[in-house]
């Protein structure tokens, strides 16, 4: 199976950093979007850039610390954005609708898939977005989390947001699945005969309530969504049950078979 | 409006790290799951721990680590366990069913919340779980991401899988929305009608559609969720643009008034 594709326009949609403190917290930032298929960066008046931390903490993303656009306030970097969301852990006095990363991702996917450009904006580690950069916004996001101890560092909030908006996109992880043959539903019925008859031939119903029994063992390898190949194997492992009790049972890997 | 309670449940949901390298990803792991309400750390045989690094990036989550449970082996990690995820990012030649944290999760939080202990399951940050590690785990999850550079680490896996199931909780983030009075449809009505009055009154409709331009507002404000306050905010403006088109203005703050 091929591997899928990440989706084109996820280019439409850029991460804006306001005012970052830590170099290596926009490396992180930068290895968090790659990982999660998103490209461009923009940074509002950073305090060190570039810086070899950053590099260092972006891992392989350093090409978009290369591309990264750095500007000098928040509304250069919302320039041709029809949707800026402000992230915010608090409670902010705006009648600026409010949702979480989960409930925002749709309308930004579908508005970025017809090539509206689309910001989502961090604030400063220690202080987050002041009043002014939030109302350059159209939207506040907050990621749901622990009242009684909420703290999540900037890279992680990139990360949690990114992830977000690529788990939406859609993509499949189909290519990371083991190929299976599921048994049908008759190969399964046979080897639940051929467990019948092999728990009778060796006496394993002798004073037992056979039916009910039967019946469990049906339940659980109907449930148990069972390969064709852990069919076969079972069924072989039936087959030397019955000639071991029988006595005419030679080891599978004894010299003389 | 009151913050809303981390389910108590959570706790029956623990967060494994098998043969983790560096302490400070036990630190900012720790971070990670407090802020997502989970509480129970374990560590099978770190290499160095307990470590003041891991301490550091704990940050406030340092009761987790004194707190975590430190044992040899993975089986004894997941002692009581009923049902315990692998993490992995690379197929493997396993019938395990493979899904993402987010089509795990509810069956998680379901028996979780019926008593279940749950357990999800790290590898070490440079091989990943061994193919010994992955068999003592009864399903495979995988993070969904960039194929072409899928670089999480250790922590950042711990965060979005953390994530996912907080944010499948049910918390509401209400507690941080501004209270709202919303317009009714009559008020936004009535103030359509003052602009309907007031562009007459001006002049604006000559020479112009004054029909097509009536409905294209009535459109604008019905979709702009107007709150109570703006309407009255709005139509005071209004009267305001009457009186000064009347030459009956004077400026609101000006001295005399």
């Amino acid at each position: 199976m091929n591997k899928p594709e990440v989706p084109d326009f996820l280019k439409n949609i850029r991460i804006v950093l306001a005012r970052p403190s830590h170099p290596g917290n926009i490396g992180s930032a930068a290895r968090a979007m790659k990982t999660m298929g998103l490209s461009r960066l923009v940074l509002v008046s950073p305090k060190c850039f570039p810086d070899p931390e950053a590099v260092t903490l972006a891992s392989g993303a350093a090409d978009l610390l290369d591309n990264a656009l750095v500007v000098e306030t928040l509304s250069e970097a919302l320039a041709g954005v029809s949707i800026a969301c402000a992230l915010t852990s608090r409670r902010r006095e705006l009648s600026t609708p409010l949702s979480t990363p989960r409930e925002v991702t749709p309308e930004l996917l579908s508005r970025a898939a017809s090539g509206e450009q689309i910001a989502i904006v961090f604030g400063n580690e220690t202080f987050g977005l002041s009043i002014e950069e939030v109302e350059c916004c159209n939207r506040l996001i907050t990621i749901p989390g622990n009242p009684d101890y909420f703290s999540l560092n900037l890279a992680m909030a990139v990360q949690v947001v990114t992830y977000e908006l690529f788990s939406q996109t859609g993509f499949k992880v189909d290519h990371l699945r083991e190929e299976r043959e599921p048994a049908t539903l008759d190969e399964v019925e046979g080897f639940c005969r051929h467990l019948d008859d092999t728990m009778q031939h060796i006496g394993y119903f002798r004073r037992r309530n056979s039916d009910r029994l039967k019946r469990r063992m049906r339940t659980l390898f109907n449930r148990a969504a069972l390969q064709r190949e852990e069919v076969d194997i079972l069924r072989g492992f039936l087959k030397q049950v019955q000639r071991a009790h029988d006595g005419a049972a030679l080891p599978d890997d004894s010299a003389g078979a």
